[in-house]
Formats: structure tokens, sequence, C-alpha cells
């Protein structure tokens, strides 16, 4: 793990092209400097990790701060650049398509932009769908709309068909918004084309609603998730007390990781129960969730659950593996199974008035909140100062707060979790009253 | 029909009381005048009524104008209300209850409000729920949350002995806010009581999303209900041209009526069907919905259709008649089998991706917007200035925009519809693009 | 005033064409019937008047029914429409814009739509702007902005300028978006037009943020204004609790009319006092609003003031008038008068926190609410219909619930106020508390 | 500065009490462990910093770490805590007032809570406010809300006199929500507790809308500030363009630093100007803001300008030094400046319309957002760990991402601006389009 080259990105080549930026080389003048090709942030900046680099006399891994360089690889006359979207919808892709044409087009004064249509199938001609010019003014108003001004698309296509679609109409560079797939096919053509020996720069920036990118401190679109889902938990709370155990569940998206359901219901503290991926809990037994839910009726006569779409599937046995276009295991619906054991649990017990509420499409087809609107363009700029500067195979992201370029195989290595023991999942806890095991 | 009587409002006996309000009786001193009991105002406002009535030399069907009466039946210093919310969840039910909190205190100086807890359950003292008592401080903020303060509950309870609970605790007025079967219950309260003597005023609030009250010309929370359901929509068809023959189906209610779908699919325009419970129409043939759908994809490469929850009931056969608790018909869930439909029918066709969104609940809980909190207190201000008159059976409402008193059992009779040869419907399909006839 | 030709619309000559609309003659046949060019609906719908008009024998003013004809005047092949928007801001006018397009180029198939840009100006060649050519695709997302898509300008253009530009353009229908100025000039330039033998179909939509055109139930743009005030007067409230004596003073639009001030304090009931145009008051005095501020602070340690910006004028003396480019009087600064007035009163009596709050601006460029959105294509459609069967001089509108043509010289003699003895006001004091009299 | 025990807290004595939380102190049981007394946080992780303490062979400087303490000062059952709210309104003071009560009534079971109404001055007897009892109930809707629940004022009150009513009340800790002034309290009101050999802890969770709090990554509120400044940018930008040579000018707030305007101008990219109180800049000249505003209508015929209420203060010859009652300075107001300066320079070169637009009571009085949500529950029960392990004299707060706590003392010393050469500010300049210099 301690591989101090762990986080260096791949280069096409020298850059030997003025950048067309008027920026500084120097502090002190008021005007931003060029980023130096060897300005170098921290990867973990705890005082563990500090002590241990002082007592080894080891340099720390390090990651490669992004933003303009003064030396660049593309002749921005000559550039002819390409942006697809991949994947699942997601708040702010329109945003980051916005970004990246403004920065092409105004810092870089690239005038050609492709828009690919329909995720990589757009770059699959069997497809048959047109590319699409992209100017700034046919981009300038995107951003108050959700979804994706470009279209997207699940599953994989052939990487060498891609490549040839991508030589034939000479693209110097290709921004591929999308999930860890996506990430994937972007670290492919990377391959493919430096197999080729071709000049393509080839970058990735990370989508995913769940923010289950490892590595980076959160993905685009994730605070407008739980923003969205917000109102609707005080409604859904609305909708518990209105009723003698009244209980409403509330399914929202995170497929492995619970993100949005945790941070929902801590933006919105009207949440009783959260239910996620990442933690194991029985439905059965003295201190499962049934029996905790009853003692909560009991004593409040209305419950809130939200639970994350991938929580709970150890309750499903014998379960056949289903797989999406993506790849994507395709899970039980945890909400409705929730919803059926507790009208059976209570059944007996207690007349209880159950509502069911899954927003999920409404959520991921939010348009981007202010937050996420800032974080969008922070990361198509940097994308566009990247690959200009020919650097290939890497995402543009945010890491302790702070801009980065990382290779785009070290954010799909694995999924980025919940840590059960950890200060946000005990936050959490806090807010709704938990308890620490459910079963 | 023609019955000149039809309209009047029964009363509990001679009003005794003056008015507390310090209003006028005459015009043109800048003070508001008390409504006269004999004021009315005309129902059918047509020519074509108009023209009827001046060949028959009679007199039109007329309303009683709801307003404060210098007379009134009931002695404020010793009158106790209470307040009931029954059925289903609908916005602005907390606007109203505040209204009538407020205008029984502050307007009347009556002290002592009883709210009824989770609906007509809350009159059987078999429940066991107990009595809240409702001040101005603690209703004055409600306005701004979905739901009911108070609790609902669907179902009947046993009239007499509501009425029972009613005597004894001295409530000498019931205000019912609810829906049809609500308000069904307040005439058999009503007659139970004129049965027994009694000087107890009965009102009806008339509550229902779908707005399918007849005779009235909005029910309270059906604005709200579109104005909700509309960046719904907007983001559906986000969805819709994020995928290449993207199709977003997003149901909404409406069981007996599709006003809240239609007035949802003009108030947002990216809706291309609208499938209402009033309209015939077929999934085959060659005019059918499918075939229709399919050329609008040829065209257009998306689709968004909306869909009331009461469409289409004919498309099941053999279908068994459940009811739910308050004796409404279940109906089967139109939104997912249209999904299916369109799924099998392009399987062969074209690849088509498909999102079904239900928002029914997101709509329902939802807090009244600015013109539902308009009409919500005027109902209210306007209720309670008829029960202090000693009005009973009767529900406040508007029609032809202005307030009126009608009586309980004459909104009862029918469902509102759509009219599918009549000017709304023909702006539905103006905007949508639909035609007349789908099969 | 009982002339029974007073609503009669003038026609550019006989309709000999058949619209290209596919509707119905017949009742019962399930599709929209052609409105009749002899539809009319009574224009006074109170029992009062029924009963003159009865006791006379006289048949009752009407208007003409607003909706398709069967016949038309313009042969939609070669027509040429225009729009054009004039005066201030207001929510919606980009949806008329959108709905006129979308019906001149769906149901009629016109193919070439001019928009005028910058209001008359654009009428005026010297002013150099150029025109736009509108299309669906360019319109089809407007309507979820605020402002003009075509720009607006203030002021009178010369008649016969604007006349001949028409001509010269070959113009058979100008669509005139605007306000009681606007509205004049859409008389002159029919008068002109007639004056000229032309036969260009001149048509106003009313604009007005403030509601004060006469006659109509309500004008566009108005529900979203006082929708938007409402969560500021929420917030304003709390502003005013969140001090000692905190007062908020927040000034609204309503030049001449307090429609907006009144319903918005409506729509929030969080306000104390609501000061209007329409109403006389004094600030000092026993029973002047000064005092009355006094005992609310005493009792309740805070208030909330919502003004009409053309409040008060009475209590500016030896102003000198003053005219903006449309030539309305422009006012005193109401709203700063006031806190100065306050911050004086009680500046030996009581220290007081006062925040003054003019949000006009951020009221009349949203984008319209979900009610206006429906209000507004409805307008536009209707608008069509006329055009497209010959009429001209008049305006689309809707009178009792129901879509009308007027003589558009008839809404334009006098505005529209808020009735202090009628109930619309008399809700507003029952609901701030606010007494009848100040002063 | 290289002070290593610079972020030290101080203590009221040792923590002799174990917690009542049921807390680990083990990893790996899936419980969350109590935080050490000697978790450390490196201060800045930057790689220079890192190589400098490589170099001199020297441990960084750290923070402590935020969170609950297994051995605590306070004996839960017989503590009373008091809660104060201090200076401007900013979204989200409910949000911490409400975690703070939670969390000391749930976590550690603390049954009195006092409420000290109006800010310092509540502490002030004289003054004659009666506190506030506070409990879940009361402050379980709160969030919901802008304003303060508490009530708020400015300005200093004898610390002596706070003390006192402090002792008198057995209050055994304070918890400060407030700005620069409100944390200089805290300071002195711990250092007069200190000279009594009291044991009351003092907390201070920092509050400005401004997000000038130095040291910290964000205050509490920013978020929400520029997350609704965003939507009135928009339609802003809809007034400009709405008129020929429309110009909008928006004040928002930022006394010394101009976060708000600049995150605003990002978030919602139709801002060509953002004038903050960092930059200096002039109106005259070839390159000042007059020209290059000129230069912009002439090409786009519409500007939208940001100002911060600090901005230009340099443009105001001769000003007296005026303060408000917290002793800041009281600005000239840039807004309405810049408006007269814009309109007598293009008197005599072209028409404009400008409208001018300040919002800031509608921006700090607006509910938190969920982001600021979740932020202020994760401060407020930091601060309640904190308190409840005796430290005093200490603000809770996030830095890098990480809760700390921080010598109250370290937060005041210096204002946080923007950076004029940093990257924040060069992405500002990236999306706007403005130059480096104007003039």
């Amino acid at each position: 793990m301690n591989d101090k080259n762990r986080f260096s990105i791949e280069s096409l080549g020298a850059s030997q092209y003025t950048s067309p930026l008027q920026l500084s080389t120097v502090k002190g003048d008021h005007i931003f400097s060029f980023v130096s090709e060897s300005d170098r942030l921290v990867f973990d900046p705890s005082i563990q990790y500090y002590n241990q680099c002082l007592n080894d006399g080891e340099a720390p891994i390090c990651m490669e701060k992004a933003g303009p360089r003064q030396n660049i690889f593309f002749d921005a006359k000559n550039t002819t650049a390409a942006i697809v979207t991949c994947g699942g919808l997601c708040p702010g892709i329109n945003n980051v398509i916005r970004g990246l044409v403004m920065a092409l087009h105004y810092f870089y004064g690239i005038k050609k932009i492709i828009g690919i249509p329909y995720g990589y199938e757009g770059l699959n001609p069997e497809k048959g769908h047109d590319f699409v010019e992209l100017t700034p003014d046919k981009v300038k108003d995107i951003h108050q709309f959700g979804g994706t001004f470009l279209g997207s698309s699940r599953g994989e296509q052939d990487v060498s068909v891609m490549v040839d679609t991508l030589e034939n109409n000479r693209v110097d560079m290709l921004f591929a918004i999308g999930g860890d797939g996506t990430l994937k096919g972007v670290n492919a053509i990377g391959e493919e084309i430096a197999k080729r020996n071709g000049k393509i720069s080839v970058v990735g920036i990370p989508k995913t609603i769940d923010n289950d990118i490892d590595l980076i401190d959160e993905s685009f679109g994730f605070q407008t998730a739980f923003d969205v889902a917000s109102p609707i938990l005080r409604d859904a709370h609305n909708e518990a007390t209105g009723a003698y155990n009244g209980i409403s569940i509330i399914k929202l998206m995170g497929r492995d990781s619970g993100f949005i359901a945790a941070s929902a219901a801590l933006a919105m503290p009207v949440v009783n129960f959260v239910l996620i991926p990442e933690m194991d809990f029985s439905l059965e037994g003295e201190e499962g969730f049934l029996k905790v839910l009853e003692k909560r009726l009991q004593e409040k006569k209305h419950a809130v659950i939200v639970v994350a779409e991938g929580a709970g599937q150890q309750l499903f046995k014998d379960r056949k593996m289903v797989k999406d276009a993506s790849g994507n295991v395709q899970h039980e619906d945890i909400g409705v199974f929730l919803k059926e054991k507790i009208i059976e649990y209570f059944k007996e017990k207690r007349p209880v008035t159950i509502k069911y509420i899954d927003p999920s499409y409404i959520v991921r087809c939010a348009p981007a909140n202010s937050s996420d609107s800032v974080y969008c363009s922070g990361l198509a700029y940097h994308a566009v100062h990247g690959a200009m500067a020919g650097k290939t195979k890497f995402v543009a992201s945010r890491i302790n707060n702070r801009y980065v370029y990382l290779p785009v195989d070290e954010v799909t290595k694995k999924r980025k979790k919940i840590d059960l023991e950890g200060e946000f999942w005990f936050s959490v806890l806090q807010s709704t009253g938990q308890p620490f095991f459910l079963g």
C-alpha cells in the first residue's frame, strides 16, 4: 500500500504548448498561479500516519494537485473534445457538461466539442445515434435541469470499436461522466489507445448518487440527493403521525452504501430507524427490528423508517442473483419486504397503518442544488485543465477538500462504505435514537 | 331537479343571541356588513338557465351565501366546539384546523375547543384515544406542515356511540373535515342528534385530494396536489429524455376522477399522454395506446405518461372487487400494469427504458401552497360563522368563486368527474397532443 | 351601463376558411365541440341582477365565450403572427409566449411566428432591434423561467410607425402581452389598422402583477406573486420574533391596489398589519397606526407589517408628481417612510428592532407557479382561437371561472381595487386581527 | 506561531464521573469508541508543512479531536445547562438549539435546560426578560424555521452581571451561539468564572453568515445563505435580459469577506461581475469597472452584478466611521452607490435599465438547508460532549472535514477572507469571465 507512486497520473507526452490562460508564475501579484506539475497533497493527513512517516523517515503518499498547467500538451486551436455520460442519472450531470463546454471554449478556445449521445452506445456506430455539437449557447441553461442533456445508457460496448470512433472523428480528449463501470471503461479505452500509440486523453468524472466511490470526499449529486429526500422524510413523518400506529417506510437509493439514507435522516431529524446495506440486522428476536419497532409504537404511536435499497439482503434466503445491464446485482425490494413483514408481525398485536414511499427517481432526476452546482463546475474545470496538460486515464475529484487528479483505476478498486464504528454512523444513531444493534 | 328549496340549510332553532362581531348593517361605512339570512346566490349562472327561468317566469335555484350573521344561535361564552379529521391525508387539513380554532377563539371568544384524535374513532370511547385541547398557541404554526395535527382514521363508527360522546362532553358544534364517507357520517350524526332533539350543529368541510366532490368549484388541497406533482413531472421528463426511447410513467392520485393527473400535465407541459378514469381506452389496435406510443417514440425518442390511479380499470378482466376500510373499491395498479404491457409490446420491436414513479404519498402529505392556504382559512371561517348561526348538516364551500353553505347530502350524491367533451379536457389534449380517442 | 352590446367584439370580416382543428359540432360524441359565435356568458350572475332583468323583462349583459371557431378568418397556411411583451415583468409571460407559439404552430399549422424584441420599441425600426423567429423548439423550455424571452420595454411608440412595421412584415395578427398602457396601445393600433382598412387582428393578453385589471377574475402571475411572497413573510416573521420588540416591514407590489399584500398576508398568517392603497389611515392619534402597533408590541413583543407600495400616499404632503416611462405616477417609498416614522415614534418609548424587506424584484421575476402555468396556457390558446377567427381589439381572459373575449377598451376604463367593505378584505382583517380603521 | 500547545483546551478539573453513553473502548466491536483525551488531528495537512516538520524533526501543531469522553466532569443527574443566541440571524440557529437540547436530554439525561432570551441581554436581570425552559417537545420542530427560537440581541453586557446570573441560577454550562463579539464574550465570561474559581463550562458555537470565522472550514448557515441567494440570482438574470441593456445589481451579505457573493455566483452561473470586500477596484479608467461593464453590454445587452455589502469601501471618500450596537463599522451602501454611478456613466452613452435587489433579510432568515442541518446537529452534539467533559472557553467546529475543539480566543484573532490568489477566487473568475483586475 505504501507505494509512493501510487497516485501518479499517466501522461501522453511532453507539454510543448504554452497555455492560453493569462495566469501568473509568482506569488503576491494577485493573480492565480499556474499549478506546478510537481505540486502534491498528502493523502492521509492523520497524526498517526504522520508519526509513522516520521518514524520511518519516509515521505508520505501524495496526490497530484489539480489545476491549470503553464505548459500544455494540446494545441488548443486544433483540438477536438468529446463528452459522454453513462449509467444512471444523478443530479449535476448537466452542470458538469456545461462546465466542460465553458472551460474548453472560453478558457482554451477549443471550437469543436462533440456530444456523444446515449452513453458509450453513442461511440458504437451500429447504434446509429448522431453526435451533437456542443456550444456555450446550447448548454448555457442546462444546469437548471436534472437528467443529462446528452442522454445515457447502461452496459459495455466493444472498446476497440469505441476507440475506432474516437480516432475516426479525430477526437483528442474524451470526458466520460459515469460510475464504476464507466470508469473501468475509461481505463480500458485508455489502454487500447496506448496500445495503438494514440494521443487521446481519456478522463473520468466519477458519478454515483450513492456516494460510494472510494477515496474521494464525496461524489457530485450526493448533496442534492439527500437534500431532495429531506422534505420527503418530513412529509412522511406527517403521514406516520396522521394515523394511530402510523408507520412510514421510505426507500432511498444506496445499493451497497447507505450514505443517502443516513444523511437524509440526519438532515431531517424525524426518522427513527435507518437501515443500510453495511449493517447486519435481523427482524426477529428480543432485540430484533420488529420488537424494537413495537416498543417505539407503544411509546410514541408512530414511526418513520428509512431503508437503503441494498439493506437487509441477508434477509432474502435462496435468492437468485440477477444482474442489470451494467452488471450490477439486482436487489430484492427490501422496502416491500419490510412492509409485508411488519404487517404480518402486528396482525395479531395491534392495528398499524403503513405507507411505503419510494422516491428514487424523484431524487435522481432533480437539478443540482447550490452546493453540487459549485462542486460540478469545479470538477469540470479541473478535468479540462488536466486533459489539456496531456494527462490520461485519470479522474478529477476532491479529497480532503482539495481538487486532485487520481489514476482512474485507483477509485474503482472497491466501493466506499459507511464505517459502522465511525463518527458519521454514530451521529446517525445519536440523531435517531436507534440502538447499535438490531438483533 | 328544479326544487327551489334544494339548497336550504337546516337550522337548530331561533337565533336569539347577538353576534360579538363588531360588523355593520349598512353599506358605505367601510365596515363589512353581516350577511343576511336571506342572501342568496344563483346556482347556475349560464345564459341558457337564465333564459329558461325567464321563459318559465320562475326564480332560479339559489344557494345560501356564507358569512357572519348578526343574530346567532349559540351563546359564545358557554359554547364547546369539537374538530375531527377523517380519511386520507390531503394538503391543507392543518390550515383548516388552525382557521377553525382561530375563528372560534378570536372571532367568537369560544374558550373550549376539543380536538378529536384519529378521526371518528376518537368519538368511540372504546378506542381509548384521549381528546386534545386546542388553543391558538398550539395551532399557530401547524399550517406550515402537511398531514393532520389531530390524526385521522378510515372507516365508520357507530353513530349512536359518537352522538353519546358528543353529548357526554357537552359539545355544541362538531366540525368534521373529511371526504365522501365522512360527510355521509356528518349527515347521519346530524340526523341522530335531531332524533334525540339535540342542539348540536354538525358541519362538514369537504376534503378530497382528487377534487371529486360534486357541485363545488374545487376542494382544498387540490391546487397543492398538482403543484407538488408538477416538478416531479418535469424531472420525470428528464428521466425519459435521459435514455434512448426513454419512457416515464407517473401515477398520480385520482380514483374516479382524473383532475390531478390532468391539471399537473397542464401545469408542466412535458407530458404526452394523460390517462384518466373518465376515459375509455384500449392498449391494442391500430389507434390503441401502444401503437400511438410507438409513433411518438419513433418521432421523439422519449415519452412521458401520466396515469391516474383509477384509470384503465376496464383493462383488468376478471378482477375481484376489493374494498378498503372506508369502503372504497381498491383498484388494480394501473401504473405497474401499463409498465408491463409496454415492456411486452416493445420487447421484439425496440429497446425501451421505462421508469415508473409513484409520488402519491409525497403529494398528499405536502403542506398547503399559498392558494390553498387562503382557501382553507376562508372555508374554516365560514364554517364557524355558519355553526354559530345554528345551521347544521351543512358544508362550507365555494361555488362560482363565492363562499356558500350547502346541505351536506347534496354534495355526496355523486362524484364530480372530468367532462370529456368539456373545455378543461380539451385544453389537456391541446397541451399534450394526445388524440381524442386511444383505441 | 346596461348596454347589451357592451361586450361585443369587433371582427375583421367574414370567416371563410374552415378550421383545421378536428373538432365536433355535436354533443355526445366525446369530442370537444367548436364554440359557436353566438355562445354567450352572463356577466353578472348575482341574484339581484337576475331579478332585475326578470322584472324588466330584459336580457342580461353577456360576454362572448372564448374557444375555437369552426369557420375562421385567416388561411393558416399563409398567416404570419407576431408576439410582443411590454411593461414590467410578471410571472408567466414566458408561459403565455410558449402557449401562443404552440397553439399557432400545432393547432393551426402557422409556420411564421415573429418575436418582437423589447416591447413596442421592437416595432420601431429606428430602435434597431432585430426580430426573433419563434419555433416550438426555441420556446419549449421557457416556461420554466421568469422574465420574458422577448425582452420588454416601457413607454409609448408612434402608432403609425408600429402599424407600418406590421404591414411591411405582412403580419396578420399581433399578440401583445402587457398592462394598462399596452392594452391602450392595442386599441390604438387596432384603430389605426381599421383606418387603413387593414386586416390585422390585434389581441391583448392583460398582464399586471398587481391584479388591478378591471372586470377579469384575476390576472396571470398574481397567484405566483403572493405564492413567492408567502415564505418571505414567514421568514420576516422569524426576523421579528428574533428580537425584543422586533418589527418586520415588508413592502410588496401594488401601486393602486393591494391584492398582493392582502393575499400574501392571508396565505401566510403571521402578519399583523396590511396597509393598502385603497385604505385611508393615519399614523398619529389614539387609534392611529402607531398607537395600535404599540399595543401589539406591548402584548406580543413583535409585529409583522405588510405594506403595498402604493399605500399611504395621503401621508406624503407636498409631494411632487413624478411619472415613470410608462406614465405611471411614481410613488414615495412608503416602506422607508414607515420605518422612519416608527423609529421616531418609539425612540423615547421603547427600543425596537426594525427590518425592512423589499422583495419586489424577487417576486416579479419568479417563474410561474402551477396555477398560473395552467392559466397562462389557457389564455394563450384562447387568444389564438380568437385571432384566427378574425376578431380584433379584444383581450382573452377569464371571468366567473370561464374564458371569454372582451373588447380591449372595456378592461382599461378603470382599475380593479379591493372593496373595503367586501368579503375579501374582511377575511384579511379576520386573519390579521387588524381593526377596520387605523386613525 | 509554531506553538504545539496552541490549540489546547482549558479544563474545569478532573473528570470523575463515568459517561452514561454506552460506547466502546475497543475497535472492531461495531460500537463507536469514546474519543480519547489525547486524540489529535494535524492542523496543516500540506506537504510543505509536513516536510518542514520532517526536516526539523518536530511534531506538527495539532487540534483536539471532538467527541464523547468516557470520563466526564459533570454529574449528569445534577447538571443545569443554559443556551443563549446572540447577534444577527443566520440559518441553522434553531437546528443548533434543537441539537443541544436533544443531546443534553437524551444522551446525558440532563433535565434542566434554560433558554436565555434575547442574547446576552437575557443574562442581565435589569432587562427583565424571563428564562424559557427548554425540553425536547418544545424544540422538536424548530429546525424547520429560520430565526432563533430564543430571540437575540446585539451588543455587550456587563460580564460580572452575567456571571452573577449564571451562578444565581446554578448554571453548570453555558452554550453561546454567536459571532465574533459573542465569542469574545465567551472568553470574557470564562475568565471571570475562572477568577471566581467557578466550575461553569462556557462553550461557543461560532455563527457568522459571512463565513468569516478564521481557521474553521465553514460556519453553519453559510451553505444555506448562498443556496437561498442562488435562485434570486437566476431571476435577477431574467430581469436583466428582460430589458435592452438591462442590468441587475444584487447586494449580498459580506461585511469583510465576500464568500456568500462569490459562492452564490458560482452556484448560479449567470453572473458577470462579483465585487467583494477583499478586492480593490476602481470605477473609472480604461480597465475600470464601468468601462468593462460597457463592453459587456455592447456584446451581450445585459449584465448581472453581485456585490458584497462590504465591497468598494475604498470608493467612499471622507466617510465618517459609524458603528452599530455590536461595534461593527457600518458601511455605506455600495449597492445604491453603484447603481447611481452606473446611471450617471451611461446617461449620455446608452439607455440602461437597472434593477437593484437586496435580499439580505430573506437570506439570513431562511431555514437551514439539508447540508447545514446535518452540520448544525454535529456541532451541537460535539459542543455537549466537550462541555460534559469539563472543557471550557472552547468552540466546537470542523476543520479539514473533522470535528475539533479549539480555544475560543484562537478563532477571534482575525477574520477569514477570500485569498485573491487562491483557487476559490480563480474559480469565480473562470465562471464569470471577470478579469483579475478592474481598474
